[in-house]
């Protein structure tokens, strides 16, 4: 669970300063037969609301079920997906509630973000997917006849560091994308860079984050992206509570106007 | 939980092939007073998608509220039904998801299948129904002021072997129905007969299942039903993994059109 | 949990008798950081039905989330709300479900019953609330900018008696109100009284119970509403059958209508 304020400087935003607070919990079915297969179900239980807004009640995600063994997972309902799974597409986050997710090169702002994605309350795109793993090395496809994606990615990781990359072939074209990251760390420090491909519109992003006294982190990114105005940034902390973060950040988006945020969260 | 693959012949069928999954969880409320009455009370957490439709997040039914003693349980709100839980009405099921109930001798192509159920995600049907076992002897009744529909089934078991009859009452006079049941088993093998009366449209059905080999079984039905084109039948297999079952089936419908499924159902 | 049946005597009543029931349970998740702050996220899962209406399936709540340490909560979204949780406001409730709260002074014919609660299977008003209490002394301030309300209420405990007043500013003139309560017990005896000023309609109510035997209690209030054309009254009893409690009451409403209910209440 989070809660905060955030705030947002663009004229036309419905809040510029708004109460933000989201719940999740997993419900997860496991069990597993004598052969060792695993077999699995989740529902997500997740609600919030933000600002002034209609607010709305939690909801209970469609299931996503499968099977594990040897390392393969096959799951088929409301996947995760391949893209939204790429180890790294999400680093250089800042702030409690990622501030719109500029960081990910595969949102742009032509092209919007997307992808297959387990849906935290609602329907997911009843897909199938299969992911692999085996010391190093990560594989995952996946596939939703719903909304016509096909999406891969592959991972390696070696000590500290770790690359990627993914690609998604959409039936609808604008949707095409590939993305490349790669990050690690060093000490107090931690590095990444990410591009992406999205139907020819390229964004690039670097990040970086270091390790201040005891329990705080800083992270930092900057992103271009093609079809953007302005460059985008962001900054944030985390500060470990012992038990629970407090996260901040602010952000400046394509149009150049900030959004900031600051809360709690915490698991259960 | 469940998830597989279904099959259908039907030229109109949204799907020919289907992507299928179901989540359920019983959420269960149980006190016991000092006198020894026990008061329930569930709510059902269900979700799942198939094909390639819009898909739906999971719902909380409405609840089942009530109390059982010695034998004796009533209920009210979202109400199983008499009807619904008439021993034996759906022997003879085949396949992962049931295949469309073909079995079920109180549904036909003319006059639907309509009577009061526990509604898995849904409001249900508000009623009230009280239940009595005794020994080798069941009864149970049931009314929805809602639905406008009294039903009632009774039911003996002796040794393999139970009997059962149901009747309902509507305010909707083609749902009028009643019901006999008969099966039992005898070593390896088991086998069932079931009449149905639908407001004078009858159906039969006859079924059988065998054991073949460690785990398996294999399931068959054939059903006559007075108000379709074609005779029903279907046959089906399970397979124990040990902790979870591999099941599959097909059927022949009304219009002589097949479904087909097969996957994996489990517990937890 | 809950269930039972309710009467109304009014001609345009949608059910003079009516199934009643229903089923909740919170969702608490809870963390404590290592230097004793609190933190902790609830969702409530809420469903039920009354008459023959439609029936709807449960739902789950949007969350309140929040800190507490040293006697101070803080909690944003789904609050609970300053004039909702006034000690005493609800003080002379009589039967299974209240049956219209008539003993509340902040309900009035003309004003309605207006203010910021936990909505227990919807979105609530996703504000902003202090509470605080130290000995004796309790207070609650809570904020909503969705419903622009803001309310308050303070609250003082000598040994069996408790005085609470409680104040609210809302956007919208006719919410605006306050209350007053005091409510105390000797011995077997519990008595009451709260004054509301709602825009100008002032209610007036007192209360009394007696416990007359072993685990039942009889509880009754009447109330005078400015607006209302009858006298409000009610009269309930409850009675332990241990784990459970029978609970029944009857009330005459505001145009001499009566509303009555008999049922069991329960947890788990």
């Amino acid at each position: 669970a989070r809660f905060g304020v955030m705030y947002d400087s663009t004229p036309t935003a419905a809040d510029e300063l708004a109460i933000h607070n989201r719940f999740t919990l997993n419900i997860d079915g496991v069990t597993e037969t004598d052969s060792g297969i695993e077999f699995f179900a989740r529902v997500r239980v997740r609600g919030g609301n933000t600002g002034t807004g209609t607010t709305s009640a939690s909801g209970v995600s469609a299931p996503r079920v499968g099977m594990s063994i040897n390392g393969v997972t096959v799951a088929v309902g409301n996947i995760t997906g391949a893209l939204e799974e790429t180890p790294g597409l999400y680093d250089g986050a800042v702030g409690l509630t990622g501030l719109g997710d500029l960081n990910v090169v595969a949102i742009t702002d032509q092209n919007g973000g997307n992808w297959d994605s387990f849906s935290s309350a609602g329907g997911g795109v009843n897909g199938a997917e299969v992911l692999f793993s085996t010391g190093a090395f990560g594989a995952h496809l996946s596939y939703s006849p719903v909304t016509d994606r096909t999406a891969v990615n592959a991972s390696y990781n070696f000590g500290d560091w770790t690359v990627a990359a993914a690609y998604q072939d959409a039936g609808l074209n604008t949707d095409d994308k590939w993305v490349l990251t790669a990050g690690g760390s060093f000490g107090n420090f931690g590095v990444g860079a990410s591009y992406g491909d999205n139907d020819g519109v390229a964004k690039f992003r670097v990040n970086g984050s270091a390790a201040v006294g005891s329990g705080t982190r800083v992270t930092a990114f900057v992103a271009d992206d093609e079809s953007a105005t302005d460059t985008l940034w962001g900054l944030g902390f985390t500060h470990s509570l012992g038990g629970a973060v407090l996260a901040g950040g602010v952000v400046g988006d394509q149009d150049g106007e900030n959004q900031a945020d600051l809360g709690v969260r915490f698991s259960f």
